[in-house]
């Protein structure tokens, strides 16, 4: 770390405090964003393998276009009438299953899973609720709650269980999966709580990223519904096309969930989220207590999620992380061929995992995939890692991303596993 | 309601469901902000004297550059080394008590008095709340159950006690208030629970705004104090210098509170909260629980705070919300001497308040304030109402209003006042 960066690091420290972490043993500085690049204060150009919150990329022209013109001339809450927030949520709901058929926008993603527990057990009068073993689905007092992935600082209520996820590139079609979800109803039905929900990351980011195969939904969403219970599709991650062959990766498992939460890539960096649900969960609620998030669902956030909308329609997106997603997973199977300790890798469209292990053992090895993520940042390509024991490669680029890109990242990958071992 | 206007109503029924309300018996559809007007599709302009969240004025040029620039250049999160977020915090810590050293952001008032609660439970290990009354603070389901107003829709946990607030322009110094306090900590402790934290709106808003004595926090605080809790000055609603001596509403109580959340005017209408802490409260809690709020924090909304912030200053806004604010109370009190239906004028700085009652017996008259709601928003001026029985006129232009717009704002209540009893 030079002078300025540990300067910047200490003020950081003295003003936020010790909570905030930094990506990376030699964090960044930028201070520009286009399209896959990220830009120190050198210059210095970094391929943005790693957000996907810029999900049309960083400071696309149409999205910052429309963020600049709304703001410009209005930016206001939901309680006057409005155009655009109408126009948005049909077009939003249409690329829903025709059943969910109600928009509630939040602020941030984790308010739309807190609120998806707020209606859930309005709806079903029931507290129980069940996610998987290393879950994250968010920071307020509720949803950390139902994260176990952020450890025992975070405690779980008593009507919590948890369930192990499929594991990646397993064989289960969803029928073991189903049959520990069908278990955990039982337990929680002894500890005294009928279901509420159960909330699944359709992509299960924090257990591993496990995509596949693209059925094992569908018995644990009829599990679920047999015991009363509401089944919640967390596409906060997976959400606005980067699984690829569909805007949502609940619809590869070919299952309706009854609530749908939406966030990160939503407003490509601006802040806004929601709860997508069938009309007598959201009336229902509406009817039993007042709910106004002041500035969900404001003019500026619906103009930028509007943009982003019509950019992953008009530039194909979804076929572009499909091919592009491909490819990197194509070229990182190459590269495992060459090197055993990079294995099981995994995906849909432009969520890529692979994890680094003994090859002798097969043990994960999460140390070598920290190595292997710094490694890259100084070749100026950005990662990261996840898993419970971050053993897993994260990469998920800007949809947009080129295969000239896609090219530039493998080699950079293929160099550094080849220093890897030396 | 025009057809177009009943269309549109339609159509949010049908897209966003039934627990979307709007403003007013005939809802106005707003296409453009400039200061403290609103304007409508029939370029018909309206007096804004109710939204607090553009705090220096709907689309403020300097705050539309700030915005323009950054969202251009980059948007992202705090993972990485950024300068402007860390000038932004010194800038805003240096506003607040010296004992108050770090800020975390967040994306939403809510989320920020959900953190308060967070790191209230953590730092105390204990459960119990106490709030007023009516209180109201926020929308997540910890938030929602520490807000009585939403109703029995919103349930309260067993760890919560709830005390009346000191009644408007009544004459409590905070020892009787304090008194409650002490009896609702005795009762949690009866039920099992220790006192994390009280969590006080430093406006009382939905409490019928209550800001004076402007020192009835005193002793409250130091009754929190004695019992092991925290005080939580909850300033989303009141800081940002809406209350005219001081950006905080906190500190014309001339208490240091614990805890701070901030919200609604932050950033103008982008979305952006924080809480204020000391250190150890916030290390405390950043060492147990991994916190990461992706879009908190991120260069736009922290652009458009800044340039909030520095709006302020440069233009003196504070000062302005105590001179406007006071002729607006002057001005409402000439208005009461000739209507005594009108009574109970009060606030601080550009938080105004007053009631309609029955003059013969002194009893609120909810109905009334309605219907001056109405009317005023008929003549083109926009407020609102509040309070237990919404018997209280809420008043709270954008912190720039000048004397003529005041004027203006003062003949049409006056003007609407005489057709009340008509």
């Amino acid at each position: 770390m030079d002078g300025r960066a540990e300067d910047l690091v200490a003020r950081r420290r003295r003003l936020l405090g010790r909570g905030y972490q930094l990506l990376y043993d030699e964090p960044l500085e930028l201070v520009r964003g286009d399209g896959v690049y990220l830009f120190d204060r050198d210059g210095r150009g970094y391929l943005d393998a790693y957000n996907n919150v810029p999900v049309v990329g960083h400071c696309q022209p149409d999205v910052v276009a429309a963020i600049q013109r709304q703001v410009a001339t209005l930016n206001t809450n939901t309680r006057y009438l409005a155009e655009p927030i109408l126009d948005y949520a049909e077009r939003l709901l249409a690329t829903h299953a025709a059943e969910l058929d109600r928009v509630l926008f939040t602020c941030s993603g984790s308010e739309a899973v807190d609120l998806a527990l707020r209606v859930a057990r309005q709806a079903t009068g029931a507290t129980g609720v069940i996610v998987t073993t290393n879950a994250y689905h968010g920071v307020t007092m509720a949803t950390a709650a139902i994260s176990p992935s952020l450890g025992p600082g975070a405690p779980a209520g008593p009507g919590l269980r948890t369930v192990a996820a499929p594991a990646p590139l397993g064989d289960d079609d969803g029928t073991a999966f189903a049959g520990r979800v069908e278990r955990a109803i039982e337990v929680l039905r002894d500890d005294g709580h009928e279901l509420a929900a159960m909330v699944v990351d359709t992509a299960l980011v924090s257990d591993g990223i496990v995509m596949e195969p693209a059925s094992f939904l569908g018995p644990v969403v009829a599990t679920i519904r047999a015991a009363g219970g509401l089944f919640v599709a967390d596409e906060v991650q997976a959400g606005f096309g980067r699984s690829g062959t569909d805007l949502w990766a609940y619809a590869r498992h070919g299952i309706v969930p009854d609530l749908v939460t939406l966030g990160k890539p939503m407003g490509n960096g601006m802040p806004i989220a929601a709860l997508v649900a069938r009309v007598e969960l959201t009336d229902g609620f509406g009817d039993a207590v007042r709910y106004f998030n002041t500035c969900a669902g404001n003019s500026v956030s619906i103009a930028a999620a509007a943009a982003v909308l019509e950019m992953i329609e008009r530039d194909r997106l979804l076929a572009n992380a499909t091919s592009m997603g491909d490819r990197v997973r194509a070229g990182l199977r190459e590269i495992a061929a060459e090197h055993p300790e990079l294995t099981r890798v995994r995906g849909a469209g432009l969520y890529v995992a692979a994890d680094l292990c003994d090859p002798e053992t097969g043990a994960v090895r999460g140390d070598l995939t920290k190595l292997v993520v710094e490694r890259l940042r100084a070749r100026g390509v950005l990662i990261s890692a996840v898993g419970p024991q971050r053993e897993t490669l994260k990469i998920r680029p800007p949809l947009p991303i080129a295969a000239g890109d896609v090219d530039h990242l493998l080699e950079q990958v293929a160099a550094t596993m080849a220093t890897l071992t030396g």
